[in-house]
């Protein structure tokens, strides 16, 4: 057997216990590409959870500020080396090199590990409360075991077990990271973890700060989330594994936070349709068909209230995907599982208008392909026609009326994101308010006007929703500081004698921490006495 | 059969679909009293989430302060008929009836529910976050289901699922209440519901906005907190009906929050025992019995280093245990439970220092009871050492020296509060650190020099902790506003037109909710522009 790549486990690259390996292939090509990797065993995840827990309660000790530099340098470092590291991706994922990796993810990845760094270090994460009366006082603090984070195929490096939201998050918040890379490119995660470990190294923090192994059997991996060592896990992926492994962790009592699934409904209403109908198509196209249609927030499904102008906009769209170019998809596994969808699709009744099948030539590409429905039949089988079809591939479910349309949107289940489109004169508001009050139930962000697949980092984003979207309706895993507090437990103190206090908590905030103090939030000393 | 009363479904006081009934008990004397109740079937269930929906989605369009006030008229009626409130609970509880009931259990109760009103009305608990630059703006809001709230036996009032904090936290939300009432307490939970609906109808707000049942068959049970038209579950009670509510709602990706069990561990560290050894056995004994130690804080075990101050704090607790008279306890199958908890300490390896039997005469009194082990015995066999002896039981764990005292911290699961006695001169500091890092890490609440029965109602407080004490660490069931974000998720709005966002995340703030915006806490009008 060839000698497989190192995994990153207690502070050493060393060789894995292993029971098999693996290689990338480039989608592009097919062609099989780079080292082979291990699968490890639960040898592997034992001697990751020990050493994590230690790290763990290593950190515990250590000033913020520390955390801070450890996320800076590795930020700093991740530049240094974007240019490997982009095309690294590139190769493993097919995406586009440029500007997609190389001057979106990348930096978009980088950034956030600095906005994590300045929210370690500012420390107003930790939302201290105080109440003087009582001396009551309580934050959220880390959790003192390691995180298990689980990256996506989909964004090898904003989303990366070993460098993206979660793991940003989960060190900001003072924890050990436990990375399971995706094998869809285990040599971007390699570069990254020895990024992410020359940091750790660089500022002198516990060695198993970061920890990665490549591939596990997934019994190996529901070890790993419902381990009394763990301390919690955050998973970005498919809806099948994540139920498999939020089953264990919850038997276990152990935080896990997922997002596993979304098709993402954008309603065009008639008024919106008949004023911009061109420049929507437009949106949509690029929306609809960037990564190749590969994002959580995919405006998978589209709908419109019949007529001619909705008939118009698919016919516009069926020209549009016809003329595009498919690009190739993530690998061969989401060929396969997006020609089922398809499939799925129309034997679910929807038909199809164009695309459906493997695009010719090598690769892994799918043609750019269109669906349609109506109403009635979305709400008759809104489970079967709300299938996931992760690629290039969109619905549309043309809708009656507006009764129909409303009834329509309360017939999604939940989901990251949902549109509203509407006229500028005012003309949809009616029925805006009416499909409003469905969609808002049943998404995590409602656009207005806008499509979904841009998630800017920012302390306002909700990148979550109701289940099956997320496994909790009230956490978000991008935005900092929201999702740090994810990673984190609310610790109380009653009565705690003041010098034993965590500095958030004292009466002193010479930081400039904000606290609710009773009541008000305040950047203010504590006035005892 | 005997006619049962009735349940509060869809805003009819009305005949249940029963299964059996069932009467409560004085735990004074063992004798059956009150009316008969009924056991509703699954048809109830259905009924009521069908009628909760409902309500759910109406309350979306009621005002916030017509929410306030349906809270502040219930505290009122409670307040004005508290007298026989408080004597039907002291009936079926045992309970005192004076100062516990009336005097502190019932207007805590009321008290919360003004707290819970001033919350609804002040919007500051959906914690808006604005971002301007993006336009990406979002907060917490009701979650459009019912919420099943299981309330416990130990606290009829403040706990109790229609009046206690699970139930204020939820309608402060803006959702509905499906009470499950617990079966020990029926008609105290029938006064306190006709007066919740007499509120609901006062105010005009839906009727089925409060929804009561008295008891169901186990299965019904899970089939209510996993039900598709559910929105979330609040329990307080055993650990074992709560694992199996939490594996239903977790299989059907509903929210459920529990507070199920916690041995709440109390080190009195050496120079605090020499210092103040006789202050401390009064409070520990205070604390220990009050509730005849039927309290979710009730300090279950202390910690002590061997050595003369040791034995004599213990010789001193036995004459003072042995002095008290045993008060009830809640019920037959409380007296049941204590007793086979207290021999299941003993086979794991505890002594019994004295009590161990039911008390002689009628009722469900047990002796007042301690048991000793030693710390290596604990840490050799933890988990069934912290057996919970649910009432007036507790035990010593003696240790050798320091380090095994940090051990035994170490060695404990998840738990509502940890207590650390020192003494005031730094002789304990050094033992104080090493005994708080383990124990920090599995309380929820840490206190010193003080014992954890007492749960002030205050922002800063957390009554959570990790698991098992609760299903997930991150979350308080005590604490207004913090308690009132489990009942709810978190929306976002992303470049959606400034009439149609919600009150509280317009650029006007007149209502002075607290909002933080670009990263600053404010009381403060957005600037745009």
């Amino acid at each position: 057997m060839t000698k497989a790549e190192n995994v990153l486990i207690d502070g050493t690259w060393r060789p894995a216990e292993t029971t098999g390996t693996f290689r990338a292939i480039n989608p592009a090509t097919g062609e099989t590409i780079g080292p082979v990797f291990p699968v490890s065993s639960r040898a592997d995840v034992d001697a990751a959870l020990v050493a994590g827990r230690a790290a763990a309660e290593a950190l515990l000790e250590v000033p913020p500020g520390k955390i801070g530099e450890l996320l800076d340098r590795y930020a700093d470092r991740m530049d240094q080396r974007s240019e490997e590291i982009a095309e690294t991706a590139h190769l493993e994922t097919a995406l586009p090199l440029s500007p997609r990796l190389a001057d979106v993810e990348l930096p978009r990845t980088s950034n956030q590990l600095r906005q994590a760094a300045a929210a370690a270090r500012d420390r107003s994460w930790t939302e201290p409360s105080i109440d003087t009366q009582p001396n009551i006082r309580s934050r959220y603090a880390a959790l003192g075991g390691p995180v298990a984070v689980f990256g996506p195929n989909n964004f090898p490096l904003a989303f990366n077990g070993v460098s993206g939201g979660d793991f940003a998050a989960a060190i900001a918040a003072g924890n050990p990271v436990i990375a399971k890379a995706h094998s869809s490119h285990p040599r971007t995660s390699q570069l990254l973890a020895e990024e992410a470990f020359a940091a750790v190294q660089d500022v002198g923090l516990p060695a198993a700060t970061v920890q990665m192994i490549y591939r596990t059997a997934h019994q190996d991996g529901t070890y790993l989330v419902s381990h009394p060592l763990i301390g919690a896990t955050g998973y970005t992926g498919s809806r099948r594994a994540a139920l498999a492994l939020k089953a264990a962790a919850d038997a276990a009592g152990k935080p896990i936070y997922l997002e596993m699934s979304s098709i993402n409904p954008v309603f065009v209403l008639p008024g919106a349709l008949k004023e911009r109908g061109a420049e929507i198509a437009e949106e949509f196209q690029t929306s609809a068909l960037m990564g190749t249609g590969q994002f959580c927030t995919n405006p998978g499904i589209v709908v419109l209230q019949d007529g001619e102008e909705a008939e118009r906009f698919i016919e516009e769209m069926r020209a549009r995907f016809e003329k595009a170019n498919p690009t190739p998809l993530l690998g061969l596994g989401g060929l396969t599982s997006l020609g089922d969808s398809v499939k799925a699709l129309e034997t679910a009744g929807a038909t199809l208008i164009t695309g459906g099948s493997k695009a010719p030539g090598s690769g892994c590409r799918f043609q750019n392909t269109l669906l349609r429905t109506t109403g009635e039949a979305f709400i008759r089988d809104p489970e079967r026609l709300q299938t996931e079809a992760f690629g290039n591939s969109n619905l549309f479910v043309v809708a009656r009326d507006g009764e129909e349309l409303e009834r329509i949107a309360g017939s999604f289940e939940g989901n990251l994101t949902g549109c509203i489109y509407t006229d500028t004169g005012g003309g949809d508001d009616a029925l805006y308010a009416r499909v409003e009050r469905q969609l808002r139930l049943r998404v995590g962000r409602l656009l207005n006007d806008k499509m979904p697949t841009g998630v800017a980092v920012t302390p306002a984003m909700n990148h979550g929703g109701p289940y099956p979207a997320t496994g909790h309706p009230g956490f978000t895993a991008v935005g900092i500081p929201p999702a740090i507090r994810r990673f984190a437990m609310l610790q109380c103190y009653d009565n705690v004698r003041e010098p034993r206090l965590p500095p958030e908590l004292r009466d002193r905030n010479p930081g400039g921490v904000w606290r609710r103090v009773d009541g008000r939030w305040t950047l203010d000393d504590v006035k005892v006495g």
